[in-house]
């Protein structure tokens, strides 16, 4: 029955080792933004928000989603995150989010600054979701990358 | 030191309270996309991806993360799921992501359809990286939600 | 060798049932303190942390743990918690947690309101620990739990 | 570009819905054993192993996996447990564990059951590995489910 | 609409970096106890608890419990933890807990064996709030801390 | 009372010291095999099983378990993986799965490469048990391990 086994033979997910390489400082920096409504946007701004302080805890979500990258995206590496940050800006008709994360290892960090920017969104979205259901999360992407033997990587302007 | 206290008297985040509701069945569909390079979407066609099967591991951990949902946004309370199911669609310079999440019960479940859309977008980020880090995630909404007191909500078209 | 069998005869750890239980609602607040240094306590008042806003992390992290409850406690049911709150007082030399967690089900909250009090006070100390490694958690209890056939309870005062 | 969509149309894994089924008292056990040396069983039964206890971590942990086995297993749905409990029986040659679940669901709780028998297995594993590297974990098998529509289930002799 | 980004501009919580930190072998000691009525301190002496034996649980409960830090502490950093133990003195009127984490790293493991601690006080409650629910947990505190930089750290007698 | 501190003095489980071990690149494999009808394994041969993609889901819970290792045994260290496979063979009467972890470390990762086969495994379980409730796991055994000063080790034959 040596024909069945192809049934596994392709495509197979796996976690690529990384046991050869070496442990650098690397960084990855992300960001994305929210759009949503005037109103919404000044809820947030008067701290109007029934739900409370949106920033506070679309940060707080954002840090402790990083360190639970490896537990969410099935073939990401356990990582012992050195640092990680979470800072918004409010902009005419959104709040934008950029997420850093860096470490001394031997893999890079763009899933943990990727995955805080992303679930610092979604935290906005759920404080706010009462006064705007139609918001609207865009342009989440890798700013920098920065450590490691591939070298240095920034988003295009 | 009565002053002190107003610290903690403005923009409190709390849990609201959800047990005078009724249980109802509600339901909640949200979609995204992540825009590619022509490259890592042909990778993706002829299962060309090094980690793997990008559908495969982009759909499991969606399914799981929308379990994960109260884990990751802090204010969510957590639910017990009756159903998930999350959909790919191939367009023409990305992949598209349709997710949706089903219960019986007293809250709605958008952060559960947006949580799973988000994290399959992430790992399909994570697979295809090696190839393309400049994909950007974008358009993430909710696109209905259905059961509960405040009636049905559909995006506008 | 059925001599052997009775290691396993006595104390064994198991989760009770509840399945007999009736669905009532069902409440508990729970309140602890951090004594801490003068100094400390100005810290945090004047918002001058390092690390960040001191309230809005505890709570957040209080709430996010009453979530875990049955993660931590190892013959704790799993519950659909409908509602959580945390609140601080500042006391003339230590901060007071206040957390209240509540649903409608077949056994009572009392853990879930004990381990939100414990983990905001943690989360205090991994805050302002860089300026007082001497602070003390003390005097956590349960303050009162209401539904359930057993009838309500409230601590002596 | 249609025919790229093929790529999703087949073998796709979702949280199949519950929506629709009725609420009643599920119950499911599981056994399972562990074959190890005399010079193993030996350790356990007289209480010589290094790491401790082992019937009490192995107890400890059955129990706690149960109430993670939405975290586990991709399609399971997240359950609100009412009961657990995991037994111990030194045999001749193996430790035998049972391990039971259950609660008023809409759906089994097969999955809790094996999974609480398979993590007790494995701490036994861990708590005895320095003695005996080739335990081997062997008959891991539903022995009945009650409740639920499709009827009541028990392993043929 | 610059002024409102001043929202974001005080207090906010981030985890820091210990990047540029050397690893040292770092260890902290906390302790903690529970008061409790005769009654309750008899069931567990003479192991009369309903729920099984307190001990065994309380021990592993705050031993994996040490393990989700970084999962329950907002800012603290994810570590890879060498050696936790926790251990219990039986008193006149409560249980004393002792906690032990160590490992050999860039930050100190303070909030580790505090947090072992705490959620060892929290089992024992849970497993004899049948008998006492006026329970008290107290006199949680820093024990010591050994190992970076900042030096050595004994807590008062 | 010091004659209660008995109750204390044996058996205590605790998570043994590795700070004095030294960094090697160690291994471990891992197997066993899920025993099933023909009618259900022509279900998965076919890609016939209602609930979707067996392999796929099996392969993808089976990695990010051996991630959930430490919290799932209670006593093994966090680990930081550089490695993990998951593999399957269709043999007459079963599905064989094989599981490889490694990481350079100062503990072997044994514990890793059982638990993604058991989860595995229980994932092929859940997927077809609607077509076969008495599916049996069986022989789950250690392979190899390599790396560590106590030097490799293999099965017997």
């Amino acid at each position: 029955m040596a024909d069945l086994t192809h049934l596994d033979d392709y495509g197979k997910a796996h976690m690529v080792s990384v046991s050869g390489k070496a442990e650098t400082v690397r960084k990855a920096v992300a960001s994305g933004r929210i759009v949503m409504s005037k109103e919404a946007l000044a809820a947030i701004r008067d701290n109007g928000v029934p739900k409370g302080d949106v920033f506070a805890a679309a940060r707080i979500a954002g840090i402790m989603a990083a360190k639970k990258t490896a537990d969410l995206i099935p073939l990401c590496h356990p990582l012992a995150l050195e640092s990680v940050t979470v800072d918004f800006i409010v902009e005419e008709d959104a709040i934008r989010v950029c997420a850093m994360a860096a470490l001394t290892g031997k893999t890079g960090v763009e899933m943990e600054a990727l995955t805080a920017a992303c679930v610092s969104l979604l935290t906005i979205y759920d404080m706010v979701k009462s006064i705007d259901k139609a918001m609207v999360i865009e342009n989440v992407r890798l700013q920098s990358k920065t450590g490691g033997k591939s070298g240095d990587w920034h988003a295009a302007a």
